[in-house]
């Protein structure tokens, strides 16, 4: 579009029909577009594809419902985020094929047809409780959405060690994993020390009286004596998978 | 003292040398004194046989030696936390016998002769690295002066948990744990999810950035997911060996 | 489990079936198993004969009661603490034998006939204000479950330290004693100078304003005058009760 | 009241009784100057007869000195708090005669000749630990300096409540007591429960890990169980004895 | 009580019924009591003739109403404070004879006939906004149940200074202040810069965002650069309350 | 100045030109009254013609209505902020003229007839995201009716900063820019860098766990790395719109 | 610069010496010149003719002295702030004409010949205390470095309220106030309410305990119940004259 | 090691000269050592043929000396983080061949003959201002060694957005980005948004006043509004480092 005005430009100050003031002149009011012709490479969406993910809170259902009509319309798909059970209800009334995944509060439009996955390897998420469940569902279906191919290992708390160690084949299999757990946020330090391959952690708000909503674990993640641990804000199952596919998708930037 | 001075009182009632009503009005006179007879059970020396801990920080090396003296006189021994390297000096210039201990800042004038082991049990002192060995020692050294047998287990932190389960007999032989531990605090979780007796931690303030001197491993260890984990205030060494030793000479209390 | 396919393999290498080397190959792939096999002996219930304490924040009323069920089928008990109402219905519903404590929001099957005490001595729970009692009953239910004697000793702040000296009696009797205080955490310091036996503080979210939800009383009891003072989370009546119960069965583990 | 005596000037204008020049003098003590008339009443010197207090801590020697001699010349006295060695040094040089207070940082050339207290009743300064006594003389030696009677009750901190106890009959002599404690800060809620009179705490910086630097005390002491207890800053002696003053001269105000 | 025991106890002894040594051991037996002989004297209420505070968050209406009937019957008053809507209906319900503040959250109920007040001079309650009267009727209504004079200013935050300057006359009137602010706090400052009387000021949790639940006027209050400015927890109109009481009745314990 | 009017006043007096009374009536706002006079001048309403803003929170419908009633009576006009939907709904029941933004939760009865803008230039807010337009419709509605010409730049957050280039030519024609951002904050560092007018940043609540309720956005905004920058409290638009229309009202205090 | 780049290329074009194509490809190679192009216009030094400020904290005396050569050569000025002893005798000695400010810790090199102030209005300075005068001052030399009048107004602190209101002449000259308070930081409040011009507030780490290093003066200016008072950083005097010469220079803009 | 324990343990049972049930016995004993042998395979150093990494922090220079010459003789390499002066010179003084980086303060004795890089793209570090080198840095080196191919953009702060956009050619090359920034972080934001790849957010202590030592930085990166960015721990360079290695070496893992 830019290059098409640009061209058109060139022509004319070629043709003499413009003189090169004048260019000048209509060049100097164009930087946005010209910085957006610039910038149309590297800002392509995301995951590629993939549109923009809707965060639904503070937004009212009719909003949600009119953000992702317009994604459907653009794209044939859309993936929704924190939507309360009046936004899954409102969607799936209107799209009775997306998938409402209620305990991670997240709906999908998948694809028609669906896509296979474009991500390499396999992305694990691992949660250190029952009540971390919900912020690892949403890191699933996030991460499956945008491509990836997602297994999971639910409830392997360090307190009982032993039930983490016996699934270290699973570990081993991994090629991104994203350590879900609250209260002391010790999981992510053990998988960190068990694995070699990337380890995001995500902090939970799962505890009461010093967890102060999830900083125990935070802080303790941030701190995890394991190396090379990243972070996520608390409660960011979304964040993770979107780094974890940027990870997985990585071969594609080069 | 106060039980001399009641004896005589009450001898003199006896003697007729002092009428009751004299008496009660000198016994009202004490009620402090009283207290202080009724206290002489249960305030007695923490571990029997055991002098006030000079905790050194804040006083002048002056000060330290003429408390330490007076303890010394009374008791025929003493311990110093958190000494300086010129408080050291100075205890040891005047008690040549005594024990300094430079990385846990501690001076120990034993009782001669030694007074073997009171407290029932083993406590073992574990540490996540190398950094938190000052703190580990500190528990060490007065958890031995208060008359307990201690070992202790160095460097096992979590990012490499074959280090602590290759550890598991020592671990299974200790009657109360210490667990020491900067950073992310990881080690009491573990280690309170594989045994079964008291485990206490104390969070050091090795780290940097969030963990905000030992905070971030302090939350950690409150928001432990093993159960019965027990915290004291960070680098506490001093305060967990005293927690220990509460629990080693548990039985004399009953 | 791991016991029998060791004998087996054992037998097949003494048989001359399996060779040494592919035995050795075929124990490489059961790390986990062999661990969970050495772990079986010192990853016990954490009091023995007491199955897993059920959490019950962050879970639906059917949730609970399945997981409580599922104790129930192997243990013939169960513990559930932080209970809601609804919980607490539903297990009454389903267990008409279980104990339901509404204050503590603990519902307690205990096991049928009943079991005998195994810990040694008396745990004492020691409350500041009449605010602090749910929590100092959450500690005395879970204290009882799990195989203690316990006496509670309630309102007896140190705004009226008589109140507290009055009872000396009881302190002394103790062999462990909890300390629940919400506000200024002051009642911990003073009982863990009368006494000589472990003290275990647990602050409560009792308060308003700057005491921050609890933080004011973790804060002061951290920093208790008294030395061998040792803390657990806000609220957290249930690690206390298990922290005493480690130190009631500790001679066990010797 | 003001317009009462604006008409009665202004009628003494108009009768000739008064100059314009004489109403003027009178009058200009009005509008901003007025305000200053009208305060001059009531912001008179905090304690009758005393001179702004000087707060050292980043000023220069040079001037301290200085803003020390300014107020020698107009009042014959000076009080300067958080003094520096140098500071100390540099004031005792110019004003031999100075009470010179090291450990409590403050310098106090008091009139010549001396003035008798004027507060009414005796402020007992209390501190818990040795280690808050630098606080402790702050307040001690400024509430002197302000003109009252001043006693002290040093190391009853609570983990040993009997040395408290046993004073009984000073805290009863009190007619306002300080609370010097760092730490837990538990002192201030067992002594605003053993007496009637008011109660000022001040948390110290003494302590570390999670202490933070007074804030555990500060907290503890705001929340304090025993209701009238009011707080200052953390280490603000000054400002404990300033209250204290403000108490002991309050029938002047009425 | 104990007195009686004592002197019955010596009578023996001076008779020979009891033997010195008997004597001294039951004399062991009552530390308590002894303490409690002592204390009698030092613990009487607070104001004199005034019963127990009774603070109500965190109970039940009945047990609120249950706790002030108790008082009733003993003392023929009560107060009771943060009383919610039901309990103010059930507590009128019981007695419609008592004062019932809703604003303030406290009721009241005087002692028949009234008492006229004991405390000296006025405590003035001031405020910087509208939004911070709830607590400062809570501090009016207990320093007027407390049997002081109370006036009140309201409504004069420092944005317009002169609403506070132009009432300076009430302000020199005042024997004590209870300042009551919210946000930035400011008005302690410029309150405790007018008076010389004691000031405490009461943080109120008005405001939001970065006023933290009234931690930003907790702050100011603590940092006043008004020497001598008191401070109580964040909407403790109670505690501000009897600490004003405790100055005005102060010459009453010398 | 002062001075020379006093002086002229009084020889009036003297020399029978003005009546004590007519003297009275002018001196009427003196000293107190006085300062009050004195500050006519500069304690005039914030944007001439403006009534005191009526700040909704913690108010009662009824007291809302009526303080706007007052308002209205004597300025024709009044604007209330943070007003809920039963205040809004009261407000237009009376006043059918009033503006209501629902969104932002303010009331506006502008005066009729309207007055033109008297602020020069043009403020503009930008927000980050759609969850941020509450707060930029506060600081929109309250910035117009004190008399500014205000823009809008919606929805240009920094992940997308070519959305934000783009629009440079309205950056470029505004005077001021309200920049209104929760979560990173990042929004206003990049237009700080973009424009040389003032930038005055508002951070919002909108975002989760480590947000901490707009503490990220704010710390970030204090920290900003284009110079100038300044910040108001979390969410307030009201205080972001008042700053802005001192600046453009700016000329007129000169 | 590039500005004359794309005339040459178009001159070019027009001349026929380089096709439209090859126009289009380089002019695709530039889109970031393209944008430095269009935002050479707004993307001017903040002041006009102002250079980059040289924040001196984190770099040595010698890259301080080397950047600013650098800016001295192609500006003939600079600016240094947060500069160390060493870094002012190391611009000193190499620029002897420039100005330095020890106690602002600033290093001016003013353009030669001078030019006269470019902002409008005059910029007051107000301070609270004197320990408050090191960044009183930064604000103070930055503000006229950039190019406005500055008049300062030091030591009026609330607690002395007359200070401040005998100084309302200056204050009511102004056309920007930067009001400089540590502690309570309630100054800003007080003018903030005084004052119709804009007022930047910038809190000091002046202060100890709970000041917190300037939070709690930080805190109360963002919660100012003044409206329209903005602000800056702890200590943050640059920013604050940054602020202030965006206001004065505002007109520019337009 | 313990591979040739168990060939042999599993010989003899082939020999007949264990029984089965001995070799149960005996395994059962060996929990810990099977682990250790099941976990060569995924416990191998993080990057192949890389050795443990010192980080030097809380050790004497000897101390590290010793570790890495003890590395040295293991791996003919090694790499110590945060090493102060003395370290470094100590290690200089005995590897003379080893890579002294002082403003990273790391020292790197490079494997002989060098190995060429074994990850796979390259890691982009990118830093905001001058004063966050060092830890752009630290993390540039560390990546490096751990065999990485590392570019870096140093000073592209967003309040000067253009100096970033002019580089979006180098960003585009990037496979992993490491940003680095104090002070509000933003850059994080910025970039998460103009690439795809991984993104890894380090806050650096680089500011003063609010941002608290890095956490302003810290708390806007992890609510970055570019989704998918990932945080370490403050100044942490070595961690991102060890990520970014992470990635860049993933496909080996599977």
């Amino acid at each position: 579009m830019i290059e098409r005005r640009l061209t058109e430009l060139l022509r004319q100050v070629a043709a003499g029909e413009t003189s090169p003031e004048d260019a000048l002149q209509r060049l100097g009011n164009y930087p946005v577009e010209a910085l957006e012709f610039a910038q149309v490479d590297h800002l392509r969406p995301l995951a590629q594809g993939f549109p923009e993910v809707v965060f639904c809170e503070g937004k009212t259902p009719e909003q949600v419902v009119e953000i992702c009509a317009s994604l459907e319309r653009s794209s044939g798909m859309f993936l929704a985020t924190r939507a309360s059970a009046a936004m899954q209800q409102a969607l799936r009334a209107r799209y009775p094929r997306c998938e409402v995944h209620e305990r991670a509060r997240t709906v999908f439009l998948p694809p028609d047809p669906p896509v296979p996955p474009t991500g390499s390897g396999v992305i694990l998420v691992v949660t250190a409780g029952t009540s971390d469940q919900p912020v690892a569902e949403e890191a699933a279906v996030v991460a499956r959405a945008m491509g990836n191919r997602v297994e999971t290992l639910m409830d392997v708390g360090v307190a009982g060690i032993h039930r983490l160690l016996r699934r270290s084949e699973e570990l081993r299999r991994a090629s991104v994993v994203i350590v879900v757990a609250g209260m002391d946020g010790a999981l992510a330090s053990v998988v960190g020390g068990l694995v070699r391959v990337p380890v995001i952690a995500v902090p939970t708000s799962v505890g009461y009286g010093a967890s102060f909503g999830g900083v125990a674990a935070l802080l303790a993640m941030l701190n995890s004596c394991a190396s090379g641990v990243v972070v996520v804000n608390i409660d960011n199952g979304f964040g993770a998978a979107a780094a974890a596919s940027r990870i997985s998708h990585r071969q594609d930037s080069e």
